[in-house]
């Protein structure tokens, strides 16, 4: 039997799939962000072998193990979120193919070596670190959210060094670091290959972006059709909500 | 009397406005693409100087000049282009503010001076210069859909050094040399602020793009909402029609 501690409680990730995920609203709960790059990132479906930089509570490593049946590991470096994704797996029942590692992601060489992922997913603090008194009261909210711990530049760097030639590295952002993050893919060697443009509605400006490259790659980008969350009507547009409850 | 050579003939650019342009199927007509940037990019309304790179046959400034009081002034390296742009300035009686100079973009520092202009426009040549064997076999469309006398590069660099601080410079380009066009903008010190991409209709990937930057300007990007020409039917939408036909 998983143990719940404090606030934390089982959500549903996936109903249909009787898929289960500990979260805590005042310590971290997944975001639509995960969902969609958990849908957005190509992985090999026999076997393989998945990084997930930034886990947090481990979503997106348990989002795809159902659309691959290759070995998924997730990094994290806060010890509470961490604990909460490896209880999680155990709650899934799925620890043959999951693993969490508690740890810094500029510190993994000695532990997952280099070029040995066929993928490499994550969805990174958005925001450039603010000053000490703008952080968020929360801690386990500010490190999740700031680049306190780690830069864009850590995330890409780290990337690069864990993925092999022609591997793919995929992750979610805001649209005002794309400039960064096309940058910093290109100076490690990760050739954008994939953009999407995410916008909360028709006629707003994008609010996400998701974009996936490979390492060593040619370049060559393609920009897929742009993904609208909501109808006017608030509701959920027939592709997002495919993809959120998972028919897609 | 305005004179035309060979196929040359007069087409409506804006019937509305009763604006006529100079063209010829055989040497180039202008597209879309222009036509967009031309909508897409800003102006100043009571005055300034807008500069126009790879002008061609004169169709931006033409348009432009619907749009601004200020001064145009365009650039074309064929001879043949240019002497149709002249013409067809004059054509639309707008000597005493558009200016077409026949030069090479790389070499305008001594006639244009650097950092004269407010905004700066450019649809340039698409493709990286094929082998001699690939080339069009019709040297005025070759010279205007490909890199050969310029590339994307000193395209960008020619806007920055004409282009005042805090001035900003727009062009349209394909979705696949995305990553250079921010890579070379940042580079130049032209830090790209709005993006808006194009897709033939609904459901296919993006096949335009419409960036626009600000020389020395601050990071932070705004990514439009998308543009789609064509309806499921092949007519245009009406947010294309709009602009095409200028009721925008």
């Amino acid at each position: 039997m998983v143990q719940l501690f404090d606030d934390e409680r089982f959500d549903y990730l996936l109903a249909e799939d009787n898929m289960h995920i500990i979260q805590s609203p005042d310590v971290f709960a997944f975001s639509l962000d995960a969902v969609l790059l958990a849908h957005f990132a190509y992985v090999p479906i026999k076997k393989g072998h998945i990084l997930d930089l930034c886990t947090g509570n481990g979503v997106i490593p348990l989002l795809l193990s159902r659309r691959t049946h290759g070995s998924i590991t997730g990094v994290e470096i806060q010890k509470r979120l961490f604990d909460m994704a490896r209880r999680s797996v155990e709650l899934n029942g799925l620890e043959n193919r999951l693993t969490m590692i508690h740890g810094d992601l500029k510190e993994m060489k000695d532990v997952l070596g280099h070029s040995t992922f066929d993928v490499v997913t994550c969805n990174p603090p958005y925001f450039a670190t603010p000053a000490k008194t703008e952080h968020n009261q929360n801690d386990h909210l500010t490190v999740a959210r700031h680049e306190v711990h780690s830069t864009l530049e850590d995330v890409v760097k780290a990337s690069k060094l864990h993925v092999r030639p022609g591997g793919k590295v995929a992750m979610v952002h805001r649209p005002g670091r794309l400039v960064d993050i096309l940058t910093l893919f290109r100076q490690y060697k990760i050739e954008p290959k994939r953009l999407q443009l995410v916008y909360p509605k028709q006629g707003r400006d994008a609010n996400m972006l998701l974009i996936e490259g490979v390492r060593d790659g040619r370049a060559d980008l393609t920009i897929l059709p742009p993904l609208y969350i909501y109808n006017d009507d608030h509701s959920y547009t027939m592709e997002a909500e495919g993809i959120i409850y998972g028919n897609q």
